[in-house]
């Protein structure tokens, strides 16, 4: 009998043995992946091994940046939203190590979400905040997650969000340290800044355009700096035509660049408010046209239409007027930033009409930031109710006054 | 009579090649199963459902924003560096519905990666191509991928990588559109550098500082403007002690908040400069201690050492001179903003002394700004090879100098 044909190929079986092995071992990560993903880690450790998923941000204390990286085990914030901003947002603090997350919304995934971060096409369907869950929980187990899938603006929805903000805090019935606003609505912006002025909550705020193109983040402090009712909400202006923009049944735009760097300079100021470090902005905008990123800060108004952003500026004023007089120039200067460290140049945008036209205390606005709207004169239009007296002071005695508040 | 050494086991190479084609079909089982994600979705519909995934991005049409969004289909970036900005950079290209990604890094995913966005920690121990090109496909399956799993700076590599950036566009044989560096080292940024001057192709550059807290990204138009060897690399002050930086056998510091915002400022660079809307930005700092963000421009050194950059040179300064007069001044306009529109002063931080120390021509640049190194002066150090000619003028002679070229 002859010898059947020698073989062609004598590496061949060596190489099909290690591509089984190969395959087998990526078919069980494959399977891991979707179950634990990595044990539990109970200290913060800063050794610097492939495995340590904390080293490169324990490293932010060797650096010289952060006192106490391991106090950020120690906070809690709550994400209202996890849309676009908010997912992104919810993921980095979730890989910086966050204690405790709360998550609000009521929106299920949706394919028209894809053109942004974070959620994938297998989710849709799922409603946001259960997705988003099992995404975070894989990537950090070391995390605890606490999620809400309800509209916190209607009434019964709004004292359960109050109650959670009070009470959901790492030890419960302790607060949360931060509320994060990443809604994409008028009324869910003032469900959270009513919520917050009531419970002297500090929240941070943050927003993009309908066109896509713009964008910003806000820092409030109730009775400190400005709240959500005190003036008409801050925009970036995107220098485009806003006829363009307003159309009926029209779906606004969005892209995941805008959201992923509105996300970064939310969390990166949540990181420097939290674990001390750098200058926390009070307003950060982002205009993509022209890379362009203004600051400001603003005072609270006096004649804010909630009653409990004036109490809050009462209590402030209390509280600084008891400081030692060191601490409170020390503090002043923190807080009052008109003109920045960069040479940017404040220069009002809104005309004199519009400032006359509008009720309330107007910023002084820097180039490229301007209001949303002005709020009417109510005297005008309302018979009953609360009303501001109409000041008869020139647009630089208004400003005078407004700055020396 | 037996044969000579008879195979034990016949069946052998059946049973494996078998064994490998069942464990192929589980894997892609597994993967769909997570997936299954959506169908592949042939033309761009600006139609407003919820399962339709581009009518967020097609309403910037809509808006006035960019004229012809369907057009990013046509094109192709290649990514090189698949890290912190890198991965964020292809999800966000993927997301926008790019037509085809070319994606090089030789790194492995480790959880030591975790504290940045895009790989989760059941993918730790594949390649990083890989598992990005996996959660990609998922993710947008409109878009083409191309993995190489290699470094770049060896010498075979580096000719395979010109062989892509030169052939790799959609239609094989066409270059590239774009080619983005993400990467983390001198080395492959020299790499990249050395490729686009000799292919004469467009290119991004990007960084993140060892400290975490600031970053860059550039755009350079081989010729047009600087190179990577024209003059040090530029990077955002931090304004803190270097002293601190410069340890040895320390970990870089990371965070997913610096890299999100660095790689949102490179990809709304990318889309503004491949869909033609806003202002493409030559070169966008991050100081995130700050919240301060710089923008220059930079034109190429006459002297620079790449000879290839040289010949740009000349090649972008008779395509100049073939110009009718008026483009050319239009052109101009565009290129030389040393001043931006936003009234951020330009005031030169490095001493006069760093000035007269380096050589080849030191840019005039923005407060926030500074140069990673200063190039010794050669002609102290070298006997041979190229040398610049040492400058006796005054700062003020050579800045004057600089702004004329």
């Amino acid at each position: 009998m002859a010898d059947p044909d020698p073989d062609p190929d004598p590496g061949r079986l060596e190489r099909l043995e290690r591509r089984v092995r190969e395959l087998e071992e990526e078919l069980a990560r494959e399977r891991r992946g979707r179950g634990a993903a990595r044990a539990r880690i109970h200290t913060m450790s800063p050794e610097v091994t492939d495995s340590n998923p904390y080293s490169r941000l324990m490293a932010l204390k060797r650096m010289g940046i952060v006192k106490d990286y391991e106090k950020i085990r120690t906070f809690t914030v709550a994400v209202v939203g996890v849309g676009g901003v908010g997912s992104v947002t919810a993921e980095m603090l979730t890989r910086c190590g966050i204690g405790k997350l709360l998550l609000f919304d009521y929106d299920k995934v949706e394919l028209a979400n894809m053109n942004r971060l974070f959620f994938q096409p297998h989710q849709a369907g799922l409603s946001k905040v259960q997705a988003a869950e099992h995404t975070l929980r894989d990537i950090n187990p070391d995390v605890q997650f606490e999620v809400h899938n309800y509209n916190i603006t209607t009434l019964d929805n709004f004292e359960r969000f109050m109650d959670r903000i009070s009470n959901g805090g790492l030890e419960e019935g302790k607060p949360v340290d931060l509320v994060l606003s990443c809604v994409d609505n008028f009324e869910a912006r003032m469900a959270i800044n009513t919520a917050c002025n009531e419970l002297g909550q500090i929240w941070m705020e943050s927003g993009v355009s309908e066109n896509a193109v713009s964008g910003h983040i806000q820092l409030i402090i109730p009775g400190e700096s400005a709240c959500f009712a005190c003036a008409p909400p801050l925009v970036v202006a995107a220098n485009i035509d806003e006829k363009t923009l307003k159309r009926e049944g029209v779906c606004a735009a969005s892209l995941p660049t805008t959201m992923g760097v509105v996300a970064g300079m939310l969390v990166q100021n949540v990181l420097k408010y939290l674990l001390n470090f750098g200058t926390v902005s009070y307003y950060l905008g982002y205009n993509a046209m022209q890379d362009f990123f203004p600051t400001m800060s603003m005072k609270p108004n006096p004649q804010c239409s909630d009653h409990n952003c004036r109490k809050q500026q009462e209590n402030y004023k209390k509280k600084e007027a008891e400081r030692p007089k060191e601490e409170v120039i020390e503090k002043e200067e923190e807080i009052v930033h008109e003109d920045n460290d960069w040479g940017i140049e404040l220069v009002s945008e809104i005309s004199e009409e519009e400032l006359k036209a509008a009720s309330g205390p107007v910023p002084d606005l820097p180039e490229g930031i301007s209001v949303a709207y002005t709020i009417p004169d109510k005297e005008e239009n309302l018979i009953t109710g609360e009303t501001v007296t109409e000041s008869e002071e020139s647009l630089e005695e208004l400003m005078a006054k407004m700055r020396n508040m």
